[in-house]
């Protein structure tokens, strides 16, 4: 009998936040852990959402035996649908509401036909042929997450998902610890993959119901209305302040698609507990006292098409704010979004809505552990070897060094990139393969944009455009129109003729009397046109749009 | 003798951070306080600087007896330059570091001949015809600020300019409360004009000299080199850097332009204490032992091509980072910069260098005052009157609102908008009129960049750009060229020629049999064109790219 072969193939998540996917290989089959969206960095122009590039799944497919979720966030579900066009069906596990978060994407896209979701249930054990997934519960910031214990013949792969260990959850379901300990001391944590995305801060992180009382203060005390804003995937935070709402008489209105869509979702599986009698319209707000109405709606980052963003331009069509309105912004801005959410609390005050938000008041905690939480994990799953994943390059660095500080050999730890195949033996962790694992562009429908189209974007952004246009007989090569010069972005037209007069003159004098130098080359035009402009153009605006050169023939 | 007249025009730093202009008129005359620059938004794209709107100086100039500075940071003195080619001449006064910060910017545009620099000594009265301004010494992130108290015949408008209370500042000049306290209880404080950046944050913010101990112990701790970047103009940060590098034995090295500059200018002006035979060119740092050295270096918000950011991307020409370096970020990332920092420390990290931030260890502090210190100058200074500037909308909301918790009735408390002229009674402060205070733009050399560059570039951005060129026949409108279609940014060329070309049927389609339809127009050619391709590209790609259609005539 040979030793078996086991290893773990990173597609994404390392290094960034989102995109979290990776494979597990044990004897030549696959298992898929995870499979999200990155949301843009702000100079990815255009796009709508980065994926996980799906290469190495697509020449695998075969032997792919099914995708487990550890949670129901996007940047851990948000990629299924795209990767179902990889695949022709595909076993898909997760918690219940992890399932139909990600369901109502796939039968958007039209592939609900490829995909065998199967919902589990905590500490339940699924045989996915080469390994055996036990799905062990933890508590995040999105009800039924689980930690996934991988069973190899080489031992457990714990891979704690998003994680922070509450001891006092708002639905009771804590983190199953002593099962995690009870793997540590029989078959062993052979090898950890654990979440970095607060590596970087000492201490602890807050239980979620420590923010209870702020959240009672702040709506019961303000004798208006309140329309309370948070993460639509939150379903304990939205738990919390329906709590609060029915304990101080309100009742409670919803707003926005996505909050909508999941509250309804997770009232439907027992996940959300609002009594029917609260729940109304936002129509039915109108009958109501201002001190009776608390709305959640989205809108907690700043999007600028949310309810909360329409409600500040005074463009929501469902609601419009008052001076005795208050909004509460349960929520932290997410790093590249504080700008935006920064904009749309000015605009909510020049209202005169007052805004209560989490630099104000104790009105949100994270759902990721810090050091505290991250070492009690180790310390309970007494790992032979460790991988920080989830996370920027920093926060991975930091919870490495966490680990080693905790006694892990430096060879037993290992910061990998996307596309890193780690090959596990009894004694060994290494970095043995790279598989393509490239960022992949979702714009609109058509199918990828590239990079190259990436930093066109860029450069027309930063410096606009001039478009230079020349008719030419191709026979002669004799100009019969032009230059003309058409910008964009620029510099303001009707106010800058005299500029573009004189650029147009000078590369007019730049072609003078090219038709009589030999052949005629359209190439020669372009260039000798492109030339002049780029120069007249760096020369008296110190500027450097792009600068397109149409040279026709007739 | 009729009533003295007294009006505050806001031209800038109200609702935004940056961008800090005033001016006071009294009795017909003018004179005007700070003159900033605002560094962009995200979404100015390609902008270089935002400048207040200098229409209503232009026209009044005539009537301007002088500018007068607060402190030397760029917010509040980096649009002198472009003041100073609205008028003729300008008396500017300024602490001496404030002045020399604000010279280097005003020979480089070669706009000295029309200033007259007065430098002014700590609690200095100036005579400006109209009104008295006594500079009094506060305490802030830059050497040498000052609040203004400016004398009108309705008593004193102290304009606090930005300000914490240090009562241990680093160089033992602190905010002289006293005087303000005199002022009120004498003459009595009319109008208050009060730094709103952190008013939105309770307790009193530290210290400047409260960090020492931390940076101490990083760098001393540190066995091997140390790179520290910092805002250049924080002169007491770079001092206390250099004092526990000489208390630990190492040499200290500059890098950046803007640290170089304003090092050799603060050293000048004694506001900087470096002992001669501790401070060395970077050359020299080649000779030492690693443990034996301190780089002072820019870079602190990650800009591009800052020398962290190039010691980053491994371009310094002047240093190359090794293993056992350690960076020091005492700093914070202003809004909108987080994202840039957070990639420079990842990829300082992915080097193997260690790097301390603010988020890490206690490396850094604000120059602003929290709602304690904001409270402790409104109770010195008990004002009869009272408007937040400086910093968003939330922040002078906050301020305001502090102002009448504290007591001041809320038709003396006054938010105002850029552009509002206050008017000052003996009893009574309203807005009275407005002046233009929009955006001017600054990109490059070429004047003012308009809005409708802006979101051009915006849009360019988001989507791209499709050139269609089309070459028609004047006379019998036959198309004689095209229609041909140019891309940027849109798709990719090469992978996508399928689609070109059946855009370029589309088009073509649309304009088939278009010369017989009656008299030649080019419009109408460039109407049905655009409207074509516009159809395709928007049901086939579900994007909206700019569309440039260019139709020459032969």
């Amino acid at each position: 009998m040979t030793d078996p072969s086991v290893k773990i193939i990173f597609l994404g998540g390392l290094g960034e936040v989102g995109r979290n996917c990776a494979c597990i290989e044990v004897n030549g089959r696959l298992i898929m852990v995870d499979c999200g969206v990155l949301f843009p960095e702000l100079d990815m122009l255009g796009i709508d959402l980065v994926l996980p590039d799906f290469s190495f799944v697509r020449e695998n497919a075969h032997r792919l035996d099914g995708l487990v979720l550890t949670h129901g966030h996007e940047d851990h579900i948000g990629a299924i649908a795209y990767l179902l066009r990889n695949v022709d069906s595909l076993d898909i596990y997760g918690s219940p509401l992890a399932i139909e978060f990600a369901r109502g994407r796939v039968v958007e896209h039209g592939l609900a036909g490829k995909a065998n979701f199967i919902a589990v249930s905590d500490n339940e054990i699924r045989d996915l042929g080469s390994v055996q997934v036990e799905f062990i519960p933890v508590t995040h910031s999105v009800p039924e997450a689980f930690a996934l214990a991988i069973h190899t013949p080489l031992g457990v792969i714990l891979h704690t998902g998003d994680f922070k260990i509450d001891h006092t959850p708002v639905d009771g379901r804590k983190t199953n610890l002593a099962r995690i300990g009870e793997i540590a001391n029989t078959v062993g944590v052979k090898l950890l993959l654990s979440d970095s995305t607060k590596a970087e801060e000492p201490g602890f992180s807050d239980s979620e119901s420590s923010i209870k009382q702020s959240l009672g203060d702040v709506i019961t005390q303000h004798p208006g209305r309140v329309i309370a804003a948070s993460f639509a995937s939150h379903i304990h935070r939205i738990q919390q302040l329906a709590d609060v709402a029915v304990d101080s008489g309100r009742y409670i209105a919803v707003l926005g698609r996505s909050m909508k869509r999941n509250i309804s979702i997770a009232r439907q599986l027992g996940a959300l507990k609002i009594p029917e009698d609260r729940l109304i319209d936002i129509e039915q707000t109108e009958g109501l006292r201002p001190r009776e109405v608390l709305v959640v709606s989205t809108g907690s980052q700043g999007e600028p098409m949310s309810a909360l963003s329409l409600m500040a331009a005074g463009e929501n069509r469902w609601i419009t704010l008052y001076e005795d309105d208050l909004v509460l912004l349960s929520s932290h801005a997410v790093p590249g979004n504080e700008t935006a959410v920064g904009r749309v609390i000015d605009k909510l005050m020049r209202k005169g809505v007052r805004v209560v938000h989490s630099a104000i008041a104790k009105v949100h905690v994270s759902g990721h552990g810090r050091q505290g939480d991250l070492s009690t994990m180790m310390s309970v799953a007494r790992p032979q070897n460790m991988i920080p994943v989830h996370g920027e390059y920093r926060h991975m660095w930091h919870n490495a060094d966490l680990a080693m500080r905790m006694g892990l050999p430096k060879s037993n730890v290992l910061i990998c990139q996307d596309g890193d195949v780690v090959e596990l033996t009894d004694s060994t962790i290494a970095v043995v393969d790279k598989v393509p694992a490239g960022y992949t562009y979702v714009d609109g429908t058509v199918g990828d944009v590239v990079e190259e189209v990436i930093r066109d974007r860029q450069v027309l952004a930063e410096e606009g455009l001039v478009v230079l246009v020349l008719t030419v007989d191709a026979k002669s090569g004799k100009i019969l129109y032009g230059p003309e010069i058409v910008t964009k972005g620029w510099i303001h037209a009707p106010e800058a003729e005299e500029l573009l007069d004189e650029a147009r003159q000078a590369v007019a004098a730049a072609l003078e009397g090219i038709e009589t130098e030999g052949v005629y080359d359209p190439e020669i035009f372009r260039r000798r046109a492109r030339r002049a402009l780029g120069k007249f153009v760096a020369e008296r605006t110190r500027r450097r749009p792009m600068i397109v050169p149409v040279v026709t023939e007739v």
